[in-house]
Formats: C-alpha cells, structure tokens, sequence
C-alpha cells in the first residue's frame, strides 16, 4: 500500500484489479459475521437526537394514544431521478444501517428532551423511551450501489409504529445525499469514458466536513478512481491523490534558495551533484531547439525553482502544477525542464495539472510540446506524459471537451462534483404504507406524490439480452412472478399504460439486512464491492435510458391486483365533492 | 427553558429578546476567558488529516527545502457573491479557530500518513509533523456574521509556511457552506420580512448529517428563528420546532383507536369524559352553519381521529398538519373541529400547517375560514390562529407569494435553505501573499483570479448616515485612514474606476483571534451574538446592494500605493510575450 498517492502512476491506477483493493476497504471491519451488530455510523454526529422534532413529537401522541406498538411498514423511496436523467445509484444503506442497529436515547438525550417537550409529559414516557432499539424492527432494501428507479422503494422498515417512525428523518439523510453524489460520480463517469481517470477534488467546497467525507465515498462507489481528501483514504481505503498548488509555486522566489541540491539516480549509487543546473542547462537547450522555440523565450524563475525543488522531493513521483504565471510559455517549459533532468538521472515523471484557461487548447499544446521534446531529444514515452485537468469541470464540460477533442488524461473534479451543483438534493421520502396490517396511502392532486399502499415486493424483469425491462411491485401476499410467465404490468396511476412482458429472468429487489439479530440477515459489502455491483448495474442498463440528452424513462409498473387495491383504497380515502 | 419548542406560540417567538437567548448558548463553553484555548471543533471528523493530499506533499517538499519555517502569510477570501447579490454573510470562524488551537497530527495519523508518502521520505519528517501545531500562527479575521465582500481577505493566516500551509483545506472547508448558508439564510429573511416566523427544516435533505448541522446553526446566525433539527437545538440553543406528519395521520382509522378519551380543563380541576365527542359535535355544528357548509361536507373521519388524539396528547400546542387527504374540505374543517374542542376547555390552538399546493389561495381560504369561525361561534382571536407553510419555499416563492398576497404567518423552509439549491457552493480560496516578508501574486488571464499581493489591512469607511460607502485595502506598513481625511480608493485593476472618500467614521476590519495564547486576542461570541451582529450588519447596508433584483455593487478598492505595488510586480512576475 506504500506511496499509493504520489507515486502511484495514472495508468497503474487505471490497471489495479479491483478485487484487489478489496483487503483494505476499512468501512466493513468487523461484519464479516453477519449475525453480530454492525458498527455505529461512520459519523459519531449521527444519533437517536439527529432528527426533526417532530418525530418526538409524534413519538409522544403515539404512545399517549397506545399506538406506539402497532405494527407499521414504511418505504423509503424517490419521486423522480436527478440531474434530468433517468437514473439513480442507490448508496447511504449501510450507514442506515449502521444507525438502526445502534439506535438508543441516551440518558442526556432524555435530559434535553425533557427541556423542550411540554411539563405535562408523563415520565413514562420518558422510560419508555429510553428503552426503545430496533431489536424488533426488520429493513428489508435494494443492495447498496444498484441502479434505482422512482417509486419502487428503496427501503422498507416493518417495526412498532414509534421507532419505525423515529428512523425517518436520518434514514433520509444518510440516503438522499449519498444516492445524489453516488449518481452524480456515475454520471460524470460515462461522460469522461471508462479509459479516463477520475479524481475527486471537492473537499474545500463540500457542504460541510461530513458533505466532503461522504463525497469521497460515494463518489468512489460511483466510479471514480480516487479522492484528494486524506481522511476518507484513512477511513474507506480509498486511493489517494495530490501533489502541490500555486502557493507552492509562488512561495518561492529563486534559486538560491535550494541548498540541497544533489539528487541519487533512479538505480542508487551514485549523484548528481547539482541538479538545479541540470535543470537549468536543459532550459536552454530546449530554448535553443527551432521546433520549441516558438512557445518561449523566458519562463519565469521562481517557477523553475519550485519545480525541481518539488522534484528533489519527489523524483519518482514529479508532476506540476503549470498555470501560476503562464501555462505555454512558462509552466509547461519549465515542468519539461525538470522532467528531462530527472529523465537523465534515470526517473520518469508523472506529468502536468492544468486548473484555468482553455483545457482542450492547453492540453493539445501541450501534448504538441511534449510529443516534439520525445523525438528532439530522444526520449522514449515523453509524448505520453499525463495531463490532469481540475478547472471547474462537470458533466457539460466534459461533454464539451470530448466534442472539441482534447489530449486530458485525468480529470480532477470538485465543486459541480460534490456539491452536485446542478441539482444540489435528491427528494427521498419515508411514507407510512400499512398499520396493524391495514394499507394506507397519502393522496395529493400531484400524481408524482401520490404513494402506492401496502407492503410490496420489487421485482426486476430482464429480457433476452440480459437488459432489464422493467421493475414490478407486487403485494406481499402475491406469487412472485416467473420466467417465462406472460405478467401484465400496469403503470400504477394510468389506466391505459399496462403492457404484457414474459420476463427470460426475475430478480427479486429486496433483501433483508437487518431484523433485530433473530436470524440470519445480508452481509454489508466493502465499498469496494459496491462500487463493483455500481459499475455492473450500470452496464447492464439499456443505453437509452443512460444517456444525458433526452433519456428514455425505464418503466416501473404494479401488478394487476395491487393497481386495483390502489384504486379501490384512492376513492375510498379521498373526500367526494360537490358541484355547485 | 421547558417547552421551547411545542409549546411555544409563533407570537411568543418573535418577541423573545435575542439576549434572552444568550445564557442558553452552548457553543461557546469554556471560552468565557479568553486565554484558554478553545475548544475542538463541533464535528469531530474534522482533524488535521481532513485535508487535500497535496498539503501533505507540499509539507514534505517544504520540509526538505529547509522552507517550512519561512514566515508566510496567506489570505483566505471569496471573488464573487453567491446567489446572484451583492454581498455575503460571513460564518465560520469560530470552527476554524477551534480547529488551529487544537490542530494536532496523532499517531495514527502519521502511520496512516507513512502508508501513502514515497517509503523514501525521512523519518525525521514525521518526527517534525509530529511536532506540528499552531503556536506560532496568527490568525486575524472580520468579525463573523459580519457582512463582507469579494477580495477583501475574511481571514489573514500568518506563521511557519508548513503549517499555514496545512490550514488551507479545513478552513476552506469549514468557511465556504457555513458562510453560503447564512448567506442564504440572509437572503431569505430578507425577502420573507422581519415580522414572519422562519423555522428551518432542512435537515432530511441536507448533504450529509452534518450538512444538516451545520445548516441549522449557520441559518439561525443569518436571521432563522427555529429548527426543526434536535440536535442542533441541543449543541447550539437553538430553538427547537415541529408537530406532526403525514404519516401521523395516516397511522390513524378510526376513532375507535382514541381508547383514552378524557381531557382535564386548561384550569385544571375538572375534566371533560369524552373530548371525541366534543370534536365530533363541533364538527357537526360547523356542517350546519350555512357560512360554512359552502367549504365541505364529510371530511376524513380518520384525519379527525388523528388531529383529536394529537390534541390529546398536546393539548396547550395543538397544531395540524391539513393536506393528507384535501386541505379545505377536510384538513382545515378537522383542524377547526378539535380547536374549537380545545377552547371550549380553555385551551388556546396554534394553528395549521400546509405542505402542498397553491399556498397563497390555501392560506386566504383558510383566514377566511378562520374569521367567520371567530364571528359565527365568537370565539375570540380564532381569526389570527397561526398558518405555516412548507412546501418547497425558496427566495423566489416567498417573493411570488407577496406579490400574489398571502395569509402566511410562518415559513417551514428546507431544501432550497439549506442545500443553497440555486448555487450550492462558495468559492472561497486561500493565496500565499507574502513570504519571507516578500509580497507575492498569483497572476491569471481572468482578473478576478488575481490575488491582491501583500500582508493587508482592511477598513471600512462609512459616510454621513453611517452606510458603509467603500471598503479600503491597504499596505501593512501604510498609516491607518482617519476619519475627515479625504482618501483617493482604487481599484485594485482598472486604471481609471477610483473615488475620493472622506469618511465621517473608519472601521478596522480586522480582529487578532489566535495568537498561539501569547497575550490577548478576541473572544469567539456565542452564537446568537453571531445572530445580532448579521441583523446589524444587515441594517447599515444600504438598499441597493442588498435588494434581489439588479443590486449595486458596493466597492472595494486599494490605497494609491498598494495600487502601485501591484501594477509594478504584476509586470516583474508575468513572462514578456513576443509578437511574430
């Protein structure tokens, strides 16, 4: 695992075997024996008391009415895909979790509760309080890093009416960001190309510390190769990257102030024993070349300076940051200056960061630079030294550089990434579905937020090719459907959308990952895994329903008898009017 | 403090003195005196290793430099206003000065740290990045909460280059979402007016669970009155607020479910046996008034089973949640049932909440039906009862909603607040200015990516009715402005934008907050002092920079000779083109 950041080359990185990451994913330790409770929440700030207040206080009216333990069933589920796509990866169940199996008030979460709920509340309430978990709940849900679709929910919590609704307000908040960043990351992903590498850059504007923490996971689940963001490296195993910034160019000022300047070659044994001159010295052969000549007479001092004191500290690892002053006619030079000395003391550098200007125009020069520098002086690979690019990059600009054609290598992505600027929430919700076995619905005179009742079970149907068709929810009472089987699915709010499918597989959506220790449950995946199960998911998706411009929807139907159940109970529930 | 948060009217709210508030702040413990060190930070993921991988690359190439103690300073400074305005709340501060006095790499850190560094890197660099902390920085700072704009540095880091080199990501971190938000939060107050209630609601979709921490403190700085976040109620004293759900009333059938039917008098003492019937009786006498019957007929009798057994358990904060199944023909009458239940006991209701819909025509209606309620059965002040709204409010919904007129009283405000849905980052950076006591720039062919070179000191000057006219960046060395002093401000780029100022009042900027505990240094305010300071910020703008549409931009400008400094190392920096 050694020098995995800076040393490690784009093109290994692009190489490594998944799998073979798999040992140092650290988000999993300890679940390998899926009978014991998973560890708390990768975030100590998320607690019974991370929730809106109305959750206690519906918590309160339902144990004064002695509803808290009817048996409920809720779905957590999205109304519509993101980023005006048709898509979404689903990620965030591990820390629900995590929190559900770790659930419980403490003795000073009871203390605050009792300041700010009214005098009048019961102290046994308050015991009773203190003694709830989710030893009796069960969270059946889609596995972590699928390709999810509107209205089948993504999770769903059977438990005793009050602590299936105290988890409501978290659940939502570890699902309806990592889904969105998870997404966003896959989406960014199939724009660049699976030969690109992706890093992920967005730390410093993130949403907060955990905004940025949660960023570098799930943007690693979504594809991504890696993450700037040191702690998330620590926590989930995730490779890491960086080198240095304009300040570190800026804060030096010439030459003199590189005492050290002896550099070992590559194989050992022996020095060079000035290399601030060598570098120096290549400088001028490159400026006396008539084929570079005509990028630049001077580059700027200080700049060199930083460079090959970068590159003393980094030989095997040397790549520059070269848009301080001037990107052709200084940093590019400059970095190929060093990069040559260092070529000479038997060392490869790494490449060039480009963070401003035109990025197709930079990179083609600069692959024209350095393409010329290989057959000038004879140096084998030169012309295929990396370009990074990290200057305000997103789906559109990705898009727009692969149209204007460009020679980017890597992409280090960060504000549109993370704060997922172009649509910064994802709008899951938590909606009751069944009470002591009786279905229930919410109506609105949306259809988008309209609920489908019952306890159900999601299927997904897949055609010959292996593609998925379509994904069926059933009621729980129902047979679940069969290959081959000719199965009408019904669009659940349409009349006249239904269509006959006879699917060549059927995949049952739902597993269980957690029933309160009574029995056997799924094993949570290493982020690495997810990430694996992510990348299948999106391949065997139709490309139609992937790609940016004008997806086509991917269709969620009911069965036959839950569409009638829906109609039976939306009539039955809803007001009649009167005209007048 | 019992009861903050059911319990208190809307009313009660907004009179609550802000200095009331102060005693229950928790956020600043400990920091009464001064010369203490400050807390850790409120998330305590954030640790030095929360940071980008090239800091600690740098760090190492600094630290073989022999540069690491080179005394530098850095500003850290927005470029632009979000949102489309002409100024920004800043916040943030006290996290970054409680992350720099207890900035520490731990054993961990280092091993983790040796893992991902080239296995050649010294041992005794660790040995000194052990040694690492913030003794000899200074950190000096606006005041947060203050209003500031773009290129006038919010903080001035000054110390070894190393260390104020690994301040850069955290801090940026911990400035860039809080001061976006309480941004934001400003925006909203703005628009709403300062005689509506806005509660924050944000935590379910926020971007991560401390994307919804943050949220809460950061919006209650920029003029919020409550959240809905417990937990942020419990770190910050913040006041806590929320009823019920959907779901709420969805888990009820049928009134059989109420099984305690019993209610005791406001006064105490006696008690009325069956309070369902009393609801169910109030329900009948509004269906016979002939000004009534035009609203509905038959409403949902299990939304009544709900709303009654909610009055039950909250019989002094009786507030409902109407549009489950149909506002106005069910939700509203309910709602008016069981308060008119609750005050023939001597109980007051709150009011209703709306969650969907056209809020302007639902929130008239809804008045309305208030008012002939308070006239036909004289029940007096039944005609003010508190509407809430919270669906999907933004500063352009509250805007429409005035124009279109309304009847709201209290905004329930989330996505949109607290994900900054129409510009979901800041973009904050931190530029090297000065090392060794030499100036440095960061040059771009895009001005506003300049850096103001130099160790600055800021002013801002106020004119004849104390509105802030100009802010004024000068040298270290130069005198400070004084008031009556006739000052000629620049523009730190363009030649010929520049002003004679005579100021009846000049303001210092700059606070000292961290000295490394040699001598004294500013207090960190408790956070509803943060809350006053914005609103008095706020207050001394004048209108046309702080209005929606078109806003004027207010200046910042330069002293005459740091204008010269500039021009004259800009041209000493950038490389000489040549024309062929």
């Amino acid at each position: 695992m050694a020098a995995k950041s800076v040393e490690m080359r784009e093109t290994e990185l692009k190489q490594m075997d998944l799998e073979n990451l798999e040992g140092e994913s650290k988000s999993n330790e300890g679940d390998e024996a899926f009978e014991s409770v998973p560890g708390p929440p990768t975030n100590p700030m998320v607690s019974a008391l991370l929730t809106d207040m109305y959750q206690i206080s519906m918590a309160y009216a339902y144990w004064r009415a002695g509803k808290h333990k009817d048996r409920a069933v809720f779905d957590l589920l999205h109304r519509k895909n993101p980023f005006g796509g048709e898509y979404t990866v689903f990620a965030g169940l591990e820390e629900c979790i995590r929190f559900a199996a770790n659930f419980k008030f403490t003795d000073d979460d009871i203390e605050y509760l009792k300041d700010i709920m009214p005098p009048k509340c019961e102290d046994e309430f308050y015991t009773f309080l203190k003694s709830v978990d989710c030893s009796e709940v069960e969270i059946y849900a889609i596995p972590e890093g699928s390709v999810v679709f509107p209205r089948v929910p993504l999770i769903r919590v059977e438990g005793p009416l009050l602590i299936a609704q105290l988890l409501e307000t978290t659940f939502l908040t570890l699902v309806n960001y990592a889904s969105l960043v998870a997404t966003n990351a896959a989406r960014h992903r199939r724009v660049a190309g699976k030969d690109k590498t992706l890093l992920e850059f967005g730390l410093r504007r993130a949403q907060g510390p955990d905004g940025g923490i949660s960023a570098s996971k799930y943007c690693y689940l979504g594809g991504f190769d890696a993450t700037s963001n040191v702690d998330a490296g620590r926590r989930f195993g995730i490779p890491v990257r960086g080198t240095h910034s304009h300040a570190f160019v800026s804060s030096f000022t010439s030459f003199d102030e590189i005492t050290e300047r002896s550099l070992e070659y590559a194989k050992g044994g022996s020095k060079c024993e000035d290399f601030v001159r060598l570098t120096q010295l290549w400088l001028s052969r490159m400026q006396e070349s008539s084929r570079l000549r005509e990028f630049f007479l001077e580059t700027n001092h200080s700049e060199l300076a930083a460079f090959t004191s970068y590159a003393l500290a980094f030989p095997t690892a040397f790549q520059a940051l070269v848009d301080t002053y001037d990107v052709i006619r200084s940093g590019v030079p400059n970095f190929c200056a060093v990069a040559l000395a260092l070529h000479d003391l038997g060392y490869k550098a790494l490449g060039i960061r480009l963070d401003s200007g035109d990025l197709s125009y930079f990179s083609i020069e600069t692959r024209r630079i350095f393409r010329i520098i290989e057959e000038e002086f004879n140096v084998s690979g030169f012309g295929k030294l990396v370009i990074v690019a990290s200057s305000d990059i997103n789906e559109g600009t990705l898009d727009a550089l692969n149209k204007q054609t460009h020679e980017i290598d890597a992409f280090g992505i960060g504000t549109h990434l993370v704060t997922c600027f172009s649509q910064p929430a994802l709008g899951c919700v938590y909606k009751l579905v069944e009470i002591r076995g009786q279905p229930r619905m919410k109506l609105s005179e949306d259809l988008t937020k309209v609920t489908i009742p019952c306890k159900k079970q999601p299927f997904r149907l897949y055609g010959k090719e292996g593609v998925a068709l379509v994904d069926l929810l059933i009621g729980e009472s129902e047979p679940n459907p069969k290959p081959g089987e000719r199965i009408l699915c019904r669009h659940p709010f349409s009349e006249s959308k239904r269509a006959y499918v006879v699917p060549t597989r059927v995949e049952p959506l739902y597993k269980c990952y957690w029933n309160g220790l009574r029995g056997k449950r799924e094993r949570l995946p290493s982020l690495v895994e997810l990430r694996k199960r992510c990348s299948q998911q999106l391949d065997a998706m139709r490309t139609d329903h992937m790609r940016s411009l004008n997806p086509t929807p991917y269709k969620v139907s009911v069965s036959v008898k839950l569409y009638d159940f829906i109609h039976f109970l939306w009539l039955n529930e809803a007001p009649v009017g009167e005209l007048q």
